[in-house]
C-alpha cells in the first residue's frame, strides 16, 4: 500500500535518525499495522528538534502520534491496538482471542522491552561509561532470561498464540529487533526463526522500506556540501 | 466489595512478599479495577516458589493472572483494560475517550514505569553495587524528566484526560507509587496531589487493604517459632 498524501490517517515520524536507530523507530509499528490492515496513511515528518507545541500531542516528545480525524492518540501500543480493532487481519474478534493478543502487546512492551532497551542503551549510549561496563553482564543475563521465557512459550508454534499472527506478534517482533546489534536472538533458534518469519511478511517489508526511504531522502548533508 | 471465594473471576497474587514490595505488587491493579467496576473476585495465592506449570499460565512467572471462565489472560495492563471494557466507571464508551485511556495505560507501563523501576532496582536490589552508585544520579535525572512530562501534561486537571478517572489513571498511579521510597513525587505538587486523590478512592483503599491482609495472614514465622 503506497503512502497517500491525501489519506485520512496521519502518523508522525522522524525525518531522519542516526544509523543505529534506522529501522527500529516506533513509527515502524504503526506503519506495519496499517499495511497489515490495508489502510493507507500519510506521514508528518518531524526534525530532531520538535516545536514545544508537539508536547500537547505527545507529552513524552516521541513518535508516533496517530490521527484519523476521529481518534487522536499516541503510544505505539495503543495505536497498533486501535488499528487492530479495525481489521480481522490483526486481532481476533472473539473476546479470548482478542485479549490474548492484547496481553502479548503489553507483555512485549512491559515484560520484555525494558530489559532489551536497557542493554541497548548500555551498548549504544553509555558505552564508554564505567557503570555501563560493570552493569553489562547482569543486563545481558536479564535479557537472556526474558528471551528464554518468550522462547519457552513459543515452542514450535508459528506465532505466540498459534497459527494466527496478531498485534502481539507485531509488537513482540519489533521489540526483539532492538537486539539486532547482538547475536542474542540468533542464539535462540525458535526466536530467530520467529523474527525472520515476521520480517518476511510483505506488510513488514513495505513498512520498513517506507521508514528507511524518508531517512534516505532527508540524509543530513556534510558541512559545506551545499556550497 | 468483599472477596468472594465463589466468585466467577479469579486472580493470582503472592501469599507474602517482603515489606518493600507490600502494597505495590501488580495484582493491586487488578484488585483496584475490579473494585471500581463493582465485580467480586477470588484470589489464588502463590508462594515465592511457583510450580513449573505456572509458566503455562504466566510465561514470565509473575502475578497477576486473570480468569473469569471466558477470558484467561496475564499482564496487568491487559487485565485492567479487559475489566475496564466491562464497566463505564473505568473506560469511556466513545472511541476517542476509550483509546485516550488505553493510550495512558500503555504510556504508564512503557514510557514511565521502566525509568521508575530502574531507579527502584538500583535503590533496593543493587544498593551496594559499584555500578549502581555510579548510575544512580543519571537514573534519578531520567525519572525526574518522566515525572515532569506527566506533570506538565496533567497541569491542573483532576485526571489525565480531565474530570473522568480511567484505567489510564489507575495504572499511572500504581506506577508512581513505585517511588514511595523517595520524595521525587512529593517534589512535584500536582503529581503528589494526583496520587493522593487516587489513593483516597474507596476502591483503592479496599484493594490495598485486601492485598495487605493476605500478607499479614501469611507472615513467615521466625525460625523456631513453631516450637
Amino acid at each position: 500500500m503506497p503512502l497517500n498524501p491525501n489519506a485520512k490517517i496521519e502518523i508522525t515520524a522522524f525525518r531522519w535518525v542516526p544509523e543505529f536507530a534506522q529501522g527500529v523507530v516506533r513509527d515502524l509499528r504503526a506503519r506495519w499495522a496499517l499495511e497489515e490492515a490495508g489502510l493507507d496513511y500519510r506521514v508528518r515528518l518531524l526534525g530532531q528538534e520538535r516545536p514545544l507545541e508537539y508536547l500537547k500531542e505527545q507529552p513524552f516528545d516521541q513518535v508516533p502520534c496517530f490521527n484519523d480525524g476521529e481518534v487522536r492518540i499516541f503510544e505505539s501500543g495503543a495505536i497498533v491496538q486501535y488499528i487492530g480493532e479495525q481489521s480481522d487481519a490483526l486481532l481476533p474478534r472473539d473476546k479470548q482471542g482478542k485479549f490474548r493478543a492484547v496481553q502479548w502487546t503489553y507483555a512485549a512492551l512491559n515484560s520484555v522491552e525494558p530489559a532489551i532497551l536497557n542493554l541497548l542503551l548500555i551498548d549504544i549510549f553509555y558505552q564508554g561509561e564505567e557503570w555501563a561496563k560493570l552493569r553489562r553482564p547482569g543486563a545481558e543475563d536479564f535479557t537472556k532470561l526474558k528471551l528464554k521465557r518468550v522462547s519457552d512459550w513459543l515452542g514450535d508454534k508459528q506465532w505466540l498464540e498459534g497459527d494466527r499472527f496478531t498485534i502481539g506478534d507485531l509488537v513482540m517482533v519489533t521489540v526483539l529487533r532492538f537486539l539486532r546489534h547482538t547475536d542474542l536472538v540468533d542464539q535462540v533458534p525458535n526466536l530467530a526463526a520467529y523474527v525472520k518469519r515476521a520480517e518476511a511478511r510483505p506488510a513488514f517489508k513495505q513498512a520498513l522500506g517506507d521508514q528507511l526511504a524518508a531517512y534516505a531522502d532527508n540524509q543530513p548533508q556534510p558541512e559545506g556540501a551545499a556550497a
